[in-house]
């Protein structure tokens, strides 16, 4: 008569009475997109990819160090390429061990990365599209430039920001929403 | 004996068991900076004299139109005016009446018009700015250019810029937890 009886009485939570106070993270949990999903991955490579392109592109000129923006548009190219593959990377290892990315710390520290890279990006972007419309349209100097080459990669340092924004703002929600 | 007696005997209501089932949102009600409060307003009127000071710093250079990004930093900072101004008004009226703007469809339209002018007004800053880093540092002819009118009106668009993206990220954080 000395064994132990677990004798639980499992209580039964109140259903809440209040719809808004349910807490709307718990909606959002699965949502493709976030990081650790199949969807995260696919937003990362093809930041990855497209961050990529535009610095091949852009590397690939011999007179882009001598245009300030397009200096910067190869450097926020660089960190993009580095912040989107270390990201692929961890998605890849989550989706492998199913583990689920929904700590606080960790969601966080991807929407503040995600904000710095995403406004970086864009600034870039925007710089150059700024000189490449001003060589193309205003001063009709084509000719001696490489405006295919500016183009193709301000367009690709755009894609790369259209692919990362997504990211950004499911991060930042799943932040807010705990 | 007819007079009714409000007897009422007030329930607690039960501590709740889990935090993380706490709304986190509820916890973000009185926070400085959000529409309805002095600190919204504080942040609409910076962003209205702002943007205001870049339209009319740019618009007082004759040779703006040659350029399209300076065209775009007028037109963004044209927007950027109207919006900051008709959301201040809102903001005014519910200060004076004492209401509360966290209406969830209020909000939401308030954070996608934050997001828009947003992302407007600080392409149109990134753009102009790599205009003005051209014509200054890398062919050094502000001789001939309003050299410091274009810098003063990027800039100022940057500060209207980021006197919005407090509105923006507290209006998207309080769109998400609800």
């Amino acid at each position: 008569m000395f064994a132990s009886r677990p004798a639980v009485h499992p209580v039964e939570a109140p259903p809440p009475t209040d719809p808004v106070e349910q807490p709307r993270g718990v909606l959002m949990k699965d949502l493709p997109g976030m990081p650790g999903t199949p969807g995260g991955l696919g937003l990362r490579l093809a930041q990855f990819v497209f961050a990529g392109i535009a610095l091949s592109v852009m590397a690939s000129t011999d007179d882009f160090p001598s245009v300030t923006s397009f200096c910067f548009l190869v450097a926020a190219a660089i960190l993009q390429c580095l912040w989107s593959f270390s990201l692929a990377i961890v998605d890849i290892y989550a989706l492998l061990v199913k583990r689920c990315l929904r700590n606080r710390r960790v969601v966080c520290l991807f929407a503040v990365g995600d904000g710095i890279t995403a406004a970086l990006t864009f600034s870039a972007a925007c710089a150059s599209s700024g000189i490449t419309v001003l060589i193309d349209n205003d001063l009709d100097l084509c000719s001696e430039n490489h405006c295919a080459s500016f183009e193709s990669a301000t367009a690709m340092a755009f894609l790369s920001w259209f692919a990362l924004s997504p990211s950004f703002l499911l991060n930042f929600w799943s932040m807010a929403s705990g």
